[in-house]
């Protein structure tokens, strides 16, 4: 283990932390990311390749020599100030790690024979896309797809909704939905949007065969013009006072039925 | 119609409103900020009492003659710049309102003779109070309890995240649990506690008698007090991979089983 201190906060590792908070600095530097223990263990069994591991002064002071990262890692140690001021939440966790990003492509995602698939069109809350990741995962979707216009999945927020599914659920981002409903098809999917105004309920249907389950924009639904492409829409029936779910919360009453109705 | 026009940003009602931001501000004055003129309209209708309204100029410019908002409200009109600084969110709604905070007690809760209720026991996250509180109007839950340090329900961010359910179900906070229960099981309600580590499976049971059904805290579930009280617990089936399910997410496969089972 070689430990390293920064005593500047001008410092430019410092400055490449800061940039990973912007989708902008994420691109540029092909990094993201990963704050507190319990994320970084997830991020290091899952074989994600962390560059650089920064914690608070107090943090490494208080770190056990028995625990696994002191075991695997260089550290680079900061005053806890300078570490606060790094971090994207307020309640500070001490120690954080810079990661590579890892990206599917919809040819992967296909490749991987999942019996239901999930999509998001142009997703935009960055807790709603981290929840629906953990949620994803947690009924053994094989594998989510996410339209161009979304929020890019490797933001800090996201990352802490997924509580760490973000490193084990197959992810493509920025595909163009309409030429992957044709590939979904021709792959034997049928293909169920998730809409409000849907008069077929949810639970009027079975998940036998593969499926692709469709999700849109929190504000606006799904397009029309992906609306035309899906076998059907479905509708989960609420109070009429209410307008909607919550996007994460549809997805997990959808996926749990399908898992259910598969059983 | 009256209209004021505020220029300084030191005018003692702009401090005011940005002390709604904070739960002791909105202990001491009584209110809480409602922002946007989809939420504004939304407590109109429930029969809040709105206290002060205030637009950003250009929103007050563009506010057409006929809107519902002109007919009933003095207004005060402060400078965009302004304006920006008293939204809590980075998207500024261009209109917002303080409003007469009501609440109830867990007598009248009970009052209600609810077929279902939901309790939730040190909820922390805002936007997961918001989305539950959301969610339990959708499936029709009767009412909502809040247990002694759960995050204030009329928080700016419950209040967006509840998406105006706030505004429709009855809610009790601060309530003591562990003297709920029994109160619950006098009106004869049974309790189910929602938790992950539960051997048997939500799905196994059916909720045709007066339910409630406990929630516990994102961090560290149900305090073991209170499950020892409840006459079951139940969980999930979900993938081994996955520790957990968001406590909304959550909310919404329970409520929306417990619906379906009725039917």
């Amino acid at each position: 283990m070689k430990v390293k201190t920064i005593t500047s906060s001008t410092n430019p590792l410092l400055k490449k932390i800061r940039s990973l908070d912007t989708s902008g600095g994420r691109k540029d530097l092909g990094l993201f990311l990963v704050e507190g223990v319990k994320m970084i263990k997830e991020a290091l069994v899952k074989n994600f390749e962390l560059v650089d591991i920064v914690t608070s002064k107090s943090f490494f002071t208080n770190l056990g020599q028995s625990d696994v990262l002191t075991e695997m890692a260089d550290f680079t140690v900061v005053e806890d100030k300078i570490f606060k001021s790094l971090c994207t939440t307020e309640s500070s966790c001490g120690i954080l790690a810079t990661a590579k990003k890892k990206s599917l492509g919809l040819k992967e995602i296909l490749q991987l024979q999942a019996r239901v698939l999930v999509i998001g069109e142009c997703i935009q809350d960055p807790g709603n896309l981290g929840t629906m990741i953990r949620t994803a995962l947690a009924f053994s979707a094989g594998g989510m797809i996410l339209s161009k216009g979304s929020v890019d999945y490797f933001s800090p927020k996201v990352v802490r909704a997924s509580m760490g599914a973000i490193f084990s659920l197959p992810i493509a981002a920025d595909v163009d939905l309409n030429r992957c409903m044709d590939d979904l098809r021709s792959q034997g999917f049928r293909i169920f949007a998730l809409d409000a105004n849907a008069d077929r309920s949810l639970f009027s249907e079975k998940f036998s065969s593969p499926t692709a389950f469709l999700f849109g924009n929190e504000g606006h639904g799904l397009s029309a013009k992906l609306l035309e492409k899906v076998d059907d829409a479905l509708s989960i029936p609420i109070n009429s006072e209410s307008e909607s779910l919550n996007v994460a919360v549809a997805m997990g009453i959808v996926l749990c039925h399908a898992a259910n109705s598969r059983r």
